[in-house]
Parts: C-alpha cells; structure tokens; sequence
C-alpha cells in the first residue's frame, strides 16, 4: 500500500526487511521469569507492573537471567515550521538551548538521569540551529521541518532517513553494551506535530488529543486546536500509510523516536515509552511493524490529554502519575530506578525455599 | 471526649502535648521554594506531584534550601490474634521470618531500598516471636494481639505504649541526621485490622473496604468481610475515640505507624505514607491531631480497595501506580528516587536567567 502512495522501491523493502528481523518475544524465557517469580518469598504478583516489565524484559533478551548494567535515555532534538502559528510559547530557539544542556548534563532531565544511573545522548536530527557539541551532520535530515499549516512538513524521503537515525542509534548502544534505553524528545512545537500524528491514527478528533504542551493560554490552545483541524482538512493523511502522515504532519523527532523503537525490536533492547510525543512515536512504530508492542516498557501518564488514548491503544499501563508534562524523557529516567528495583528482587530476593532454611534464625 | 472513655489522665496530657509541639508548615520556606520552580528554565509545574513534594518538605523543614541526605524506612512487625479466624493465606509465624529478614537485609524491601539508598529499620512492636537481632524488649507492646473476633485486639494503654514508640523512633532517626522517613509494617492479619479501623474512619461499609491481602481466596475474602462486620457489631467503636477504635479492632503495627506520623509532625521530617495499613495508620494520626496531614508525603495507590479512599480522605495523590501489594515499606522505598529526583532538579537546575547566559554556547 505505501508502494501506491509513490514511496521508492528501496525504502519499501527497508521496511521488509526490518519487519523480517523482528522476532517474537522469547516464550520459554519469559515462562522462567514467571516461575522464578512465583518462587520468590513475597504475596504473588506483590510488585505488579514491576514483575510484567521483568518478564517482558527476559522475553525481549531472550534469557531469565540478564542484568541491566548500562542504561541510555536518547533524546532526540529537533525544530517545527509550526511554530509559526503561533502555537507555542516560546521560541525555536530554545530547542537547540535544552539540547546544549542535554549535551552538557545540566538540563533537567540529565540531572535526573544522574540519579537514575543512566546517560543522557541528545541527538540533533533537525535542529535549525547547530550544536557542535552534539550535532552529527549525517544524522541531521534538514533544519527543522517546515509549516506544516501550509505545506507538508517534510519529505518521505526525510521521514525514512530520520528514522534510520533512530534504528542505528540503538545499534549503536546495544553495541556499546547498554542494556535499557529510554526514549525523550526536545522540539518546540512538538506537541502539535504529535496531536496531528495521533489525531489521525487514533482516529479521533484533534479535539480530544491536543492539549497545552509547555504551558499554552487558553487562546492559544483554541488556536492550535484549530490549526491541527485545518491542516488535517488540507493534507487529508492516510492512517494506513505512516510514513505519508508524518511527512504531511509530523516532525523529524517522531520519526527518530518510532525509529528507536523499530530498533530496540530489532537489536531486542526494551525501549521505554515517555510522554505523549514518544507514545505517538511508539504507536507509528507499531503501525509499521505491529511485532513492536513487545518491546515496549510504560513509564508514567503525562498531563496532555492523549497520553491516557495512547498508551492503551499500546497496551501499556504506566508505572507512574506524577503529573509530568516536562519531556525531555524526563518519565523515562524516573521509571528507570523502579525498574531497577524490579530486577534486583527478580534477581536477590531469596526463594520461599531458601527462607524457610534460615528459620533458625527466629527464636519462639 | 476521650477522656470520658475512661483514658487515664496522663495519656489524655500526652496528646495535648503532642498537640501543642506540632506547629503548622512554613509558608515562607513553601513559597521560598514555589518561587525557586517558577525560575528554574524548564516549563511551568512541569515536574507535578514532585513539585509539590519538594515544597511540603521546605514547609516541614523550615527552609527552603534542604538536602536529603539520609533516609529510612521503619517497618512497624506485630502479630494479630485475628489469624485464628482464618483470614490469611499463611500463618503468623512469618512475620518473624520477614523481619529477621528485614533485619538482614535479604527481604523485598531490602533488596528495594539498597537501589533507593535507604536504611531498613524494623521495630518489633509486637510480635509473637522475639528475632534477637532487632527485639528491644522495650519496645514489645506485647506478643501480639488478642484475637478481636472476640474480645478487645489490645487496652487504650497498649495503644499508647505502640503510639510513643513510634514517635520515638522518628526522634531517634532525625538525631541521626535522617531527613526522610518511608513507613511500612510486616505483621500476617494487618490488612484484616486495617480494613476494620478504616470502615470505622471513613464510615463506610467494611465490604467497601476488604481486599484479599496478601493473597486470600474469594471465600477467604467472604470470611474476612463477614468476620469484620460481626466485630464491628460486638465492639461498636466510636470513630471519634480513635485509641478506643484501634484498642478494640486495631493492630500494634498501625499504633506504631500513627506514632511514627505524629513524630514526623513533631520533629519536622517528612514521612512517606505507604500501602493501605500505613495509610490506615495516617489518617488515625491526622484524626488525633489534624496538622499531622500537612506532613505527609504520598508514595504509591496500592492493590488493596481501601488506599485510594484513605488516600483521598488524606489529600494525597500517589506518584505510583504499580499495582503492589507487598507491604514493608515497599511503596517508600519506590517512590525515593523519584523524590531525590525531585530534589536535585529543585537544587541543581539552573534558573532562565542563568541558561540565557550560556546562549553562546549555540551557534546559529
């Protein structure tokens, strides 16, 4: 079907050959998950999510008995020609600001990775500026897509190159020896690029899933509404052909997000879903190669409206409710030490067994 | 009016003194520390319900420019004279086993705070059996309590006996330099007490409020309801009198618990409510003296049915949903990181006007 739409022969068998590379998940390693579970001296299923996630994870590395040692949070940056519109509250040029941060472990979410034990990769795949400290010329498709309120935002050509930026960044990881990557994003105008892409795979009206971002007035948020609408009514998206949506609509970070997915399910790495811009990410992945959803880990429910649509729609239930609306994969670092805490009692916690042998200990 | 109860008048001074030693928070620390989130260059509440958190513990701790160094957890141990009616999956000889387990550091919660960078404490408040390696005979209210189906679980001066050593087991962490408290108990038959005290604090029907535990039956759970009601029938608690309300159908553990929030109130720590019997324990403690709810800090929505009532009745939000229902301070432990997260955002974070100077650092 995406061969119809006039997508060249070669990315069309890109995405075979990506869907030919993902594998379900490992069943026999995840039934010894679920024993060595049930083994473990607690209530059954006392650690909830926790224990689903631990099991999922086995499934995904294809063994009971891995360990998470070194964990990424990729971020991937990148500029919005929207933001001409007036749908935003500041400027394009804050994108490239948080991404030095990022670079530099002084933004927010670094400072939290820090204490999550996890390194922060910013990834400028479309910034309109240039961060030397950060920027790889290869991986930056065009600076910044372009209003998409008045043409499409940007290539299928772009798409497809922004979303090899994502598959080979977790190659690059998973060969670095990290074990769990979080997904996170920096793009002024990437809510609304994000409400357009789940607007049209949800379904629904854009209406229902477009909120205030980084702090939109009520003005602005009927503006932006109306936007969405407007230019969903002139581009007409297929939500069947993905890659044709997020050329029409979406941005050059969505695409690297849904890449690092299509990754992760490839080189089995699990890839944490943050807010609501990497969970439409996520689900343009799994629309691409439905295998996907397997490999997925929840974090927590961010505060703009489509989060809660999405993540059901991925089958996901998040671990956290903090009100998050920060981005960045600011959810996604604050999940990691929780699971974390998960594998260390999947891993240490003595068996009813072995309790039992240390009863001696208690004296009547 | 609790005195009229037939309390002995030294007891009823206690909680006078309690009272008079708990002051409210204070508002300039609280807005010391709002003003600090509004100037730090990230969007506006971004971080939510630990925006919130950093500022109730400025509150608590009378400034806004703290640290949290070191932490805890106190896991109150006791027994219940409840089990003999069948209301539990195992017997009380566990919770001796889980508490020298916890004295060890090989128990779930263990394992969990170790990745949280927490101190386990367990108290035997009350337990059948002695575990040398934490008993202090001092602190044994008795070997656990007296089977409430039929007569009274403990008297109003084993209440407060459980109640002080609570509130001197918070004073003891803080002369340690311990800033923050998680709470959590281990004791076969608490969810059992718990769900008794809270139909008797939320006046609502014990059916409403009944939940499977640690993992009872359906006709377990039938039992447990049944069982409840007919004590409620035989006791009739005042919800006013909470002392009388946890002598007749209460539990060392959640005595110890409430003592532990009062503490925290008086000796300006924060104190993380737990599961559903932590939260039982708070909303006593609040009951007997209201500010008590301003020094409370929420962790997780356990499994059990009662904790999202209690949590509301206490104007909590959790910041976890991860579905557990594992006891012994296993929510405190989780929700840490994020806390400390909170923290260090709150501290490190540079403020707009601060990152405006490092703009140059971006080359267009």
């Amino acid at each position: 079907m995406t061969q119809e739409k006039g997508m060249p022969q070669e990315k069309y068998m890109m995405l075979e050959t990506i869907k030919d590379r993902i594998r379900p998940l490992d069943e026999k390693a995840m039934e010894q998950a679920r024993f060595r579970w049930k083994a473990i001296a607690k209530p059954l299923g006392s650690l909830g999510k926790l224990e689903d996630a631990v099991v999922r994870m086995a499934g995904i590395k294809g063994t009971s008995d891995y360990e998470i040692k070194k964990k990424a949070i990729l971020v991937f940056c990148a500029d919005n020609g929207v933001v001409e519109e007036g749908v935003t509250q500041t400027g394009q040029e804050v994108t490239a600001i948080v991404a030095a941060h990022l670079a530099l472990g002084t933004a927010s979410t670094s400072i939290m990775a820090k204490t999550a034990g996890a390194d922060i990769f910013p990834v400028d795949i479309g910034m309109a500026a240039d961060v030397p400290s950060l920027t790889r010329p290869e991986e930056k498709v065009c600076r910044g897509t372009r209003n998409f309120a008045r043409e499409e935002a940007m290539s299928r050509e772009q798409v497809w190159r922004a979303i090899q930026v994502g598959i080979r960044r977790v190659e690059e990881l998973t060969s670095q020896g990290y074990a769990l990557i979080g997904t996170g994003e920096m793009g002024i105008g990437n809510t609304t690029s994000s409400s357009a892409v789940a607007a049209v795979l949800l379904g629904c009206d854009p209406e229902k899933v477009t909120g205030r971002g980084a702090g939109l007035t009520s003005e602005g948020l009927a503006r932006k509404k109306r936007m969405i609408e407007k230019a969903l009514t002139l581009h007409q998206p297929d939500a069947g052909d993905v890659p044709g949506v997020l050329a029409k609509v979406g941005g050059l970070d969505i695409a690297g997000l849904a890449g690092a997915f299509l990754g992760g399910a490839i080189y089995r790495v699990p890839v944490i879903v943050d807010g609501v811009i990497s969970a439409v990410a996520a689900l343009c992945a799994v629309r691409m190669a439905p295998l996907v959803r397997e490999y997925l880990l929840p974090s927590h429910l961010s505060k703009e409206p489509a989060a809660r649509m999405l993540l059901k729609e991925l089958e996901l239930s998040p671990l956290l409710d903090g009100g998050f609306c920060l981005g960045e994969g600011s959810g996604t670092a604050a999940v990691m030490p929780l699971l974390e805490m998960g594998v260390q009692v999947y891993h240490r916690m003595e068996t009813f067994r072995e309790m039992k042998i240390r009863q001696y200990e208690v004296l009547k």
